[in-house]
């Protein structure tokens, strides 16, 4: 692996998962893997569970892990090329991504979209440029359009479940739209929706409201319906989470809580467990009563997110 | 010990402040004690002393400390049951809490009081809330009514003088209030008078304008007297502290500079030594003349926080 | 060495720089030197170059490192003796000051000017106060009027240089003024000035617009003129960086974009290599073209800071 941007960087979606549990099963077998390796934690957005696992998951393998906040220790970056630079922006990534890769031996950044130009977004600039010149390997701690330790500690979870349960059939995984108060990314989403079908060994189905469409690169082999009753028929996994509009990019049209995960919707599933990436917002997102009750797995999903880091560090380091 | 919230979590204090001035003696004898163990420092409000003192005990106990400024870093947490999420708090405690939890062997969390509501106050629900979700020990860097590091400190503090210096009678320590240009939480001498009390080896006084009782839960025991003079004479140990309003709750009636403590009025005590638990507000709560005097044990005590916190986190790691 | 706050702290700058390279060529020679010393990173300014290379530095050694942002993550501090603290600071220094003494065994602190009053930020308060109340060795992160730490690498840069292409004459060294659209502090230039004068391995030339004096404490010794063409001719290094104003403090009179170093100036000079301390503004204070070519050596340079840091703090060390 050169690079941990997105599920085309991986070989072996199932190698990779099954390595993260065999990290789960024994943290420290790797504990000298990373001895005098150095990695970077760049933060330009707050993070909670990305930086805390990522940050663990390196210790893990004995590198030193250095958090940098971005925007608040340090000053706005320049990504565009040929800029002059006499607005905000202090830096540009051409003289810092440099740099940082001097300093680092594995670079970690995380970039959220600014959801007012979706072009602009969809290009990835931000964490484009940082790959082009930092000159050592980046790991996504979330870009504008995917999230794939998330995504990948996703698929850990859902194969954590299955070898604990073992289904006579694939299993039926749904992505269901939820409400929410604030224009979210599209990220989670996309990427979870990358990673199932590059997977491929699920049958896969996602619901949202009209007008809340994904990027068809990310969700196409995916069915797609606006009948969200339908879709948790039978479901073996249900993974909830808001995004917002696509097409007229980065709006909040429609917040029917109708469309809130609860107990009683659950009734038409498989006995579902219940996914979110965190952080969510009770009783808007998901009831306390699915959050709270056997079926959701967002905590062990959560504490998945250690493992999956520490696969793709040791997959790096191991490069 | 099973966690670190009052002094109610301490079974001998007297061997729990030995041990921390055993740590001060050779801080590095339990340097393997936390291998493998990883400690997160949790600050919802800012912090010097606190966050270092604890930081550098972590690491001299071969603990792995990780620092979080959720406030700064993260985001706003819920903490209310059953809470609505459609407002500026971004994630329930009751997720992040055992999120947490999985990643830290210990986890040690500073949250202010509003000052705004007493019972939300002094119901503790934050760091209670935590306590309930983290499924870890859990160590208060001080909460919304109590310091208790700061506490332990005090007494360490206060025991290194009388071995250095022998009383041939109990010592007498004297809270006294001071005058401050804002609003501060009761905590810290609510916090000294709880373990002053439970520690019984000490004649107490506190003395304060009228309308600045403390919480009587902590100071039953104490004498209370609002004729400072009075208290100071023969003291040996003075703990000066501001504190706001606990009846018409977290007010400023008062600022009579009266109130600062001064080397005239340290002239009635019994040479007594001056404490305070730092950040002071110089020539308001305390003169220049008495703090750069031999007078001040404030250094020494801000120096004995690091030995304190160790010897908590021992017992913690023990337990 | 007992301190590193500018040049007159070393004995000799040739040797401390080849220390520098000798620990670019074998980083972690020294891996043990630092062995159970802490070192803390104090910020009251951000930073991004100084300190993920002082932080590295001293893990190089052996030593923990602990960054504290000081503005962010604590509380103003006072620096003013017999201050009444009854204003926006919390904490005098006086009693900050010894704590982090006591907590650390190296300081390090950076604290930009204010540019409103140039007898204050030359009288160098800030630092001063803290050497004075630290009790243990003090590095400077950049002060109000120096940048030690930058000066010393750019001396290694320099040197590394020419070790690779040697003269055979002494270097001629220019430090030219560039327009900024911001009154920046006028520390790097002070202290490059500083460096390469005590250095005098060099013909060094100043040049800036009218009004744009240095303090001729620092730039004794230089050659200075308002002709940058004629300052530019046969230059072997060019150092360029922005400075406010010094007599009228801390203006911006002039952003003539004709100051504004580019490839067709360089023409004049004996293929000169281009120098900046980080960070640029592109298009503002030097063109794309020089920045994208062969000349610059800004990368190399910001490089060389963790080696110039671990050259300090190994002399540190072992006084």
């Amino acid at each position: 692996m050169k690079q941990f941007i997105s599920v085309n960087d991986v070989n072996d979606i199932n190698a990779l998962a099954a390595k993260a549990l065999a990290y789960k099963a024994n943290p420290l077998v790797d504990a000298r893997l990373g001895a005098n390796k150095r990695i970077g934690l760049l933060f330009l957005n707050p993070s909670l569970r990305t930086r805390l696992s990522t940050q663990i998951a390196a210790k893990n393998l004995g590198m030193e892990a250095i958090v940098f906040n971005v925007d608040k220790e340090g000053w706005a970056l320049e990504f565009e090329e040929g800029a002059i630079m006499s607005g905000n922006t202090v830096e540009h990534i051409k003289d810092a991504g440099p740099i940082l890769g001097q300093y680092f031996d594995i670079l970690c950044i995380r970039t959220f979209p600014s959801l007012k130009n979706r072009e602009d977004d969809y290009s990835e600039m931000f964490i484009n440029q940082f790959i082009k010149y930092a000159g050592v390997p980046v790991v996504s701690l979330e870009s504008a359009t995917l999230h794939p330790l998330q995504s990948l500690t996703d698929i850990v979870t859902i194969k954590e479940q299955l070898l604990a349960t073992p289904l006579n059939k694939k299993p039926k995984i749904v992505l269901t739209w939820a409400p929410h108060i604030k224009p979210l990314p599209q990220c989670v989403a996309n990427s979870f929706a990358q990673w199932v079908n590059a997977w491929s060994e699920a049958e896969f189905v996602i619901t949202h409201p009209q007008d809340y469409e994904l990027a068809e690169q990310f969700t196409k082999g995916a069915t797609i319906t606006h009948d969200q009753d339908a879709a948790l028929k039978d479901a073996d996994f249900v993974y909830v989470k808001n995004w917002s509009t696509y097409s007229d990019y980065g709006k909040v049209y429609e917040n029917d809580p109708g469309w809130m995960l609860t107990e009683e919707k659950l009734k038409a599933t498989n006995n579902a467990r219940v996914m979110h990436c965190l952080p969510v917002r009770r009783n808007v997102e998901l009831s306390d009563e699915v959050l709270d009750s056997p079926h959701s797995l967002v905590t062990k999903q959560a504490g998945n997110r250690v493992w999956a880091a520490q696969a793709v560090l040791s997959e790096l380091l191991k490069a």
